[in-house]
């Protein structure tokens, strides 16, 4: 894991090296992400329960629907703040954020 | 949620009322799901320390195929348990079951 | 590709060996399929008219989900009559096309 | 669906206006757009002829795989295209790109 101070570097005036993407919504995010934590400690609860295999794959598919929400709010953010700051800037730099971001975007589809 | 003596019922003599299709690989099931709390609780805690959005996306598309795992294997034994014994003992039980399981799967695919 | 006298056999009397499990809505998934080419003809001529990448992804999308939609309704089927009759049969054919459609299943999953 | 000249305006010198951000790579696209074109005339031919639902099920999982394939190259490229050009304009055309391109890939990711 990189730290963030290794992808906005010092020659961004504008940006803080110490923030990332996603660092306005950070609260909205780690409240889902502790939200979705519960329902994957519910499931693992209602398979400890022996419930409904049915039961159990529902909520397996809303846990499932509510990581990709996460992962789409954090690409959003990621998108317009590193990956537009570093086209910004021009160079290099900006075609590495670029690169980085498909293939961020392929996992995410094919995940 | 229902409970497992509503779905296997009395008339079905070689199935444990009592005995959901993945009882047999429960034990494998709770260990992932306590494994993917884990990721999630990993992930939060990435947030909280303002890690890197790609590093996070990582994690989260990691993440959702170890609950698509999840969900295939309680998929693959609900049809060859619940499934297979209702289509055995016939009759509307079995159709219900099928039309049920097919729902399932579109909320998986969909998911 | 087995040709559908492999998959159900002439123990079955009720079932016709040359009729796979989607014979009855054939004609409405063969429109379905016909309407897709369609679609994924109209996205070649957007790309050879150089039309806008976001308009062509607004189709891609859209052929995806009707592809999706296909192999959902093929799936219901192909569970309710192909693996039902082999389940009711019992024996090894039954879990051979449980193992299957729950293969088919994954990819799709997957896909 | 937009006309390319009102995504890349004249401000851009070294963007061509009537060239989308797939250009370069537009003969690729176009063969194999009529690649799945053909596969998906082929499981309309396979269930014309009453082939194996599983045989069906994989090719259709395939086409769905290769529309996402065309889906991701259009998207690389949209980003480093029409995306970055209209990032370092700067201004609230960027911010619109990215938004667009976002919901584009929610769109994606949930089909």
């Amino acid at each position: 894991m990189s730290d963030l101070d290794l992808d906005l570097d010092s020659t961004t005036p504008s940006a803080d090296p110490a923030v990332p993407g996603y660092s306005e919504t950070k609260q909205a995010h780690l409240k889902r992400l502790r939200r979705i934590e519960g329902q994957v400690r519910g499931i693992a609860r209602m398979v400890e329960q022996d419930q409904y295999c049915i039961d159990v794959l529902t909520q397996v598919s809303a846990a499932t629907k509510a990581l990709q929400a996460v992962a789409l709010g954090l690409l959003d953010e990621h998108l317009s703040h590193c990956v537009a700051n570093a086209v910004a800037e021009g160079g290099e730099r900006g075609d590495a954020k670029l690169r980085e971001a498909s293939d961020a975007i392929a996992r995410l589809v094919r995940s």
